[in-house]
């Protein structure tokens, strides 16, 4: 993005989010359905205002037996006409959905907009779940090979271990208070999939819990889930005229990368690093600036990762962080106070406006149990990672307009 | 799209296509590649500059194992780390690309970016190509009723011969000449799946072929086809002095609808109508000033159908504008003279892309073999159709920048 483009400011308005879990009475279209009308009823705005339709969805040909979705989503709300486009980018598609569309209403091509995400893993069943998750890898020499996801994130455990001399028994350890976390969060929020559960492990459940890919075990990993989200955006004069407490969109960053046997070093992934610095960038911001996080945390270790490429620790001082407590809500910096993937669940192409909604609800002190609201937050940030770090997609929101710099 | 928005002229420098085809020892990156390089390099610009890559691909995940596409394409062709989206529109797929990388030149986001489709159907095999296919319809009224493309455009046809009060062993001896041209110029294009083949069909031949989905025969009906093709795409000034002949975007319009229980009737479709009438206000321009048209001719009945809804002919008329030749080279409006879906093979996430390419090349006069060239062609306009009529999108090209309105 050229630095010295003119955009219009953009604000989000009405969010919409279903329960997240096992939905298997309702397809595709009706989850989607339920949290679009949610987010256009809570806009207070016409349905006919909506100038175009975003959707994220990443495997819905393989669960579902559905392509060419947004079209039908679009009509199932009422909107059939408007331009309807669906974004894939695996785990990332409805953040590459929103990012498209925030540039189009930035640029002044559209005035108000609808961005959603929805998939159904949970229902579709493990085994055609992990089959179609596995296919967001490297189609010819990682999913051949027998490359799931489980195994990739396994084997950046073991990485981060070496090349920072963490004992694997210690970074199990630290990498078990991610799963503590998230799942505590989880646990309080009534849209998450492990609602009133694991709300109290100890690191000796995750630790002792099923292994999956050693050394991550069952409680280092987020589920399988069915569920949608939804967001009306708008230029932002349009949004103040509509809502009390419009959340403006800052900057937003998409980078790419090749297979992970192109990429240097995992623990370190530059398609995040670049994405970041993009987002950061065109909000003018750094990260000591960021008060709540939502990020990519499909497994512990990502976490961990992630919070180090996003630049809220250096690298190597991850797993110490979380260990410390700093990523809590009232720490350094809120990471995943919604659950997360872990605790909230991962309905894949609904994932990054789930966090997006997650922000939004912080940034206008609305989070419910009151006990999840990061005090006095102001800007909030996502994070959401494709395949192998193939698509990394950052959106920086905030209670005010960007500065005139 | 805002009337009074100020747009930046964008124009296509180089093209690329793969032979369609079989290619059973290509893989999708394989192809996609191939296309891209070829763009690249008939660019005569640095690869370097290119800063965003967009894809339109439909059904990799069936067909191949791969979804999340974008970041792996880039990546294949040396671009890793720019900002990389795949779009899926079912057929129209890479028409959708091309029009959400035409708005962010044309908005200021990027100057300079590739564009792309792919799809491997014929290496698929008829079973899974013909399922992979019928996952762009209704994913639950339709698909799971047993509806497949032969079978909605065969009640179009019925219809269309109800409707108009043609009986339908007319209709269908006018169909066969859809199918007549398109064969004959695609066995003149050395890039097409029927090159040398079926370029002499008499009308017996057509309506004599194996019946599929009756009315439509093998011969009303294109064919399953591996292949990729790729632009591109970069502000007007910079293509200028880049290329000899850039080829400027005048209008680019995109609609939607629901699934056919939703529509009113599919002898006019409203999203065709709908998208045609924004690319060209867009344009400023109309029907009659298009000198040569590559529309979605999956099957011969398709072609008639959009030819009215383009606005070339009466409602009704269609049918008998190609039977007495209006369509051909030469006649009214050249439609489909690269051979179409029907005569040049249809990779549906390719077809988009490959519909611009025919177009730059005869605006370019460089049409090859020379009898397949429209005679000063200088306006040209694609159309793409995905699903059932689900998703819609038409890109106007010309030899000249827009006028100043």
């Amino acid at each position: 993005m050229k630095r010295d483009l003119k955009l219009r400011d953009v604000a989000v308005l009405g969010v919409g989010h279903t329960k997240f879990g096992r939905s298997p009475e309702k397809s595709l279209m009706d989850l989607f359905g339920e949290a679009a009308l949610e987010a256009i009823r809570a806009s207070n705005i016409e349905k006919e205002r909506i100038e175009a339709v975003f959707v994220g969805q990443h495997v819905g040909e393989l669960t579902d037996g559905v392509s060419n979705f947004a079209p039908f989503a679009a009509a199932e709300i009422g909107l059939a006409g408007v331009p309807a486009v669906r974004t894939e980018g695996a785990c990332a598609s409805s953040s590459v959905a929103f990012r498209e569309a925030y540039l189009l209403v930035a640029t002044g091509v559209y005035d108000v907009v609808l961005v959603g995400g929805v998939e159904r893993l949970l229902s579709a069943g493990t085994a055609l779940g992990t089959r179609a998750l596995a296919t967001s890898a490297d189609g010819v020499y990682e999913f051949n090979a027998g490359l799931t996801f489980p195994g990739i994130f396994a084997m950046a455990a073991i990485l981060y271990s070496q090349k920072y001399g963490i004992p694997l028994d210690e970074l199990r350890e630290k990498m078990a208070h991610v799963s503590i976390k998230n799942h505590k969060y989880g646990a309080l929020n009534p849209k998450a999939q492990f609602y009133k559960k694991y709300g109290d492990l100890k690191v000796e459940d995750v630790l002792n819990s099923r292994m999956i890919a050693y050394p991550l075990t069952l409680l280092d990993c987020c589920p399988m889930t069915d569920g949608a989200a939804a967001v009306v955006l708008a230029e932002a004069s349009i949004a103040e005229k509509h809502v009390d407490k419009p959340i403006y969109v800052l900057g937003a960053g998409l980078s790419s990368a090749g297979g992970i046997y192109r990429q240097r070093d995992v623990t370190v992934p530059m398609s995040r690093v670049r994405s970041c610095k993009m987002a950061f960038e065109q909000a003018g911001l750094t990260p000591e600036d960021v008060d709540v996080v939502e990020l990519h945390d499909c497994f512990t270790i990502a976490e961990i990762i992630a919070s180090e490429a996003m630049g809220f620790f250096e690298f190597g001082e991850g797993a110490d962080a979380v260990a410390e407590g700093k990523t809590k809500i009232g720490g350094k910096v809120a990471i995943n106070p919604s659950g997360g993937l872990i605790g909230k669940g991962h309905p894949v192409g609904a994932t990054g406006v789930s966090q997006i909604y997650a922000i939004v609800k912080q940034l206008r002190n609305e989070m419910e149990p009151r006990e999840l609201q990061v005090h006095n937050a102001k800007i909030g940030m996502t994070d959401t990672l494709g395949g192998d770090f193939g698509t990394i997609c950052n959106i920086i929101l905030s209670t005010e307009r960007r500065g005139e710099a």
